[in-house]
């Protein structure tokens, strides 16, 4: 691209755009066994350098305490022997993977005779923006490398000794294994600035993927010109309809709203149809209090049950993460429907039914990237769906829809062959 | 979405915007013969109310001609009954494409028992953004709703005469269908700032895509939060390796660059192989004379004909569209893909060798949108392809990258069917 003409007073997050550039070209055509025996070597030197990896995580925990950080998010950020010894295996398990890159999608013999083939190919370099868990950065690059791609990695700051640590694994085992160690580089710097640059390297970057928080993701999206895959926000939906079965619809309910309450695919609303509503308010009522969740409901909620917190608009729109989940009473499925486009942030919306038609019915109409029938919203998730590896789940329509797996961190090229075929 | 919540000063492009999101909604859940019907009669009243939309266009031409606009630029603007008959023709070849809706993409049944489909789905309102012809008005309008997309045309200033007559009569042959009538709206205002909001309409249109000269699109790309689909800008190679059939490789590059010049994959520079350089230039010149093109050439090229013009690191990233074209001798293949690398904006190069390593390699290394091997540049072409249609050939990585026809107007949605299951 001609923008991408070397300067001389570019700033050093260009300065490894620039050297991913030249890594992703080197990386591109090489065969899958050159990739998968990097990753393998990979795999090896995490656990061989485990002690080096640990001390530098401590430096992120300390920190971390003196600052008074919560211990669920020191957990989150900790990494042990064991933990690296797991994180060594899943990058085993992505050796394992089938290559995506050279697969060919299309392919005919036009009627002319020229040879059509369309064929995969590494994206280029991928920019991943992500908060605390150390464990991302390996993840993130070893599906880049088994993918053909280079990788930008830009952890939080509270990970940055361990991120730093890491990479300088990864990019040793890399090197030693013959290809360019600038295909896995940590983004220099700690501020916000370096996240903006790499947002503005268009042309350089091919994709970013942020992965975090809500308020991280809308920034990314908002403010890049490198084209943004958006991830994760769920607020997801149950509805239960009138011909549910009442057990199974309470089951679902709760699995997805409390089997892990802090993750994107976890409901945070309930809609259920009022020819229902008598039997199941109380039951789900009940269910939903013994695990612990607190139930932000409309009227009809709120009569049901004396704990139940009055909604307000601002919580049909929440994704709350925790042990709370809006609740409302709706008068029919295309209500139900209503309600779920007009607050959703388009992941995952269950319905709950015996009767097919209504089924049908919702799979059509709701516009999300999954819908479960008769099934927790929980399942949307790149393993559960057996794509063996995950980058992150897309709610965005073009590209890539749902958990993205090593195919999403590809694109395509056509290659035409011929015998001097010229057009008439 | 909730930032499509209703307000109350929004301006005419975001009412417009918003009035496609609710048509596109209708749009989606109908099956093809509700689509196909609308465009039949779209067809019909193409021919039927031709001597409407021709005087309408006359009023363009007319302000055209006073304007002083070039005669090639007005004819290309000017509509005949004769030219609104092929358009209506080109319309009944769109319904007789399959239908891409509904088409499921991947399906398993999980080890769990549950039923996974990923199923091809309309992306929503697709906002097009283009250049005098008022045939695009159509023809795009066609693709959208046959896949099932509400469609917002926003055409130049000076055919929106004929735009408005046009859109007019699609849209009343759509509501006569029984299809909402919103599904096809002109983006109201001739103005700039009608563009920038509708390119500020993120939540409420799912894609713009961009159809022009470079400037529309470069503008359009850097300055838009709704994503963009990057189209067109072609400044295409043609590599003549050191064992090309030279016969073939004049065919080849006067095909590319002459057969019609100023469309995007029109050949814009020759590399040559320096050891195939004294047999073909000479040829190559005398042919491409013949064909009435000026070559801009390095100094190899300037020696080999008095009538080269020097070549600068302009030429190199030039799209001339015009009878001109740049001209390089090179070491070697790898120096050919090192040049194309640099200065291409990635749309098609081709080889012309009787060497298949090199044809491979070249293949290989090249990252471009298409690859030619012993073909003209001008085959890449949704209609060449064998995709009955086109919205335009994507440059760019993610999502689409090629000749556009009807799947790349889709998303694609999971569809998971269980029988009460959760997550343990």
């Amino acid at each position: 691209m001609s923008s991408d003409t070397p300067g001389t007073d570019a700033s050093p997050v260009t300065q490894t755009a620039r050297r991913a550039r030249e890594a992703a070209a080197e990386l591109a055509p090489l065969p899958r066994t050159a990739r998968d025996g990097a990753l393998l070597a990979v795999a090896d030197a995490l656990e061989a350098r485990a002690a080096e990896i640990v001390t530098a995580n401590g430096d992120d925990t300390a920190k971390a305490r003196a600052a008074g950080t919560p211990d669920a998010i020191v957990d989150r950020l900790t990494l042990t022997p064991e933990r690296i010894a797991a994180i060594a295996s899943d990058v085993r398990d992505v050796v394992a993977l089938p290559d995506p890159v050279g697969e060919v999608v299309r392919g005919s013999t036009l009627p002319n005779g020229l040879e059509l083939r369309q064929v995969r190919v590494p994206l280029g370099v991928v920019g991943i923006i992500y908060e605390a868990r150390p464990n991302v950065t390996v993840d993130a690059a070893a599906l880049c490398l088994k993918s053909g791609n280079a990788v930008l990695l830009r952890g939080s700051s509270s990970a940055y000794a361990s991120n730093t640590a890491l990479v300088g694994v990864l990019r040793d085992a890399v090197a030693g294994a013959g290809l360019p160690a600038d295909a896995v580089q940590l983004v220099p710097g700690e501020s916000r600035e370096s996240v903006k640059e790499l947002m503005r390297a268009r042309g350089l970057v091919d994709v970013l993927i942020p992965r975090g928080g809500a308020s991280l993701i809308r920034t990314v999206v908002e403010e890049s010109t490198v084209p943004v895959i958006e991830t994760g926000v769920g607020n997801c939906h149950v509805y239960v309809d009138e011909l549910a079965d009442i057990d199974m619809a309470v089951d679902i309910l709760v699995n997805s709203k409390a089997q892990r309450p802090s993750v994107c695919n976890a409901a945070e609303t309930v809609l259920v149809h009022a020819g229902i509503a008598d039997a199941f308010l109380p039951r789900a009522l009940a269910a939903l209090t013994e695990a612990g969740v607190t139930v932000h409901g409309d009227e009809a909620w709120q009569r049901a049950g004396a704990d139940v917190v009055a909604a307000t608009d601002e919580d049909w729109g929440t994704e709350y993460l925790s042990y709370d989940i809006a609740a409302a009473v709706v008068p029919s499925l295309e209500a139900a429907v209503g309600h779920i486009r007009r607050w959703t942030s388009g992941h995952t919306e269950a319905i709950v039914t015996r009767d097919a038609a209504a089924a049908r019915r919702f799979s059509t109409l709701v516009d999300s990237t999954a819908v479960m029938v008769n099934a927790s919203t929980r399942f949307t998730d790149g393993g559960q769906f057996g794509f063996g590896a995950e980058i992150g789940i897309s709610t965005q329509k073009l590209h890539a829809r749902g958990p993205m797996g090593l195919p999403e961190l590809t694109s395509t090229k056509y290659v035409v062959t011929g015998d001097g075929h010229t057009r008439g």
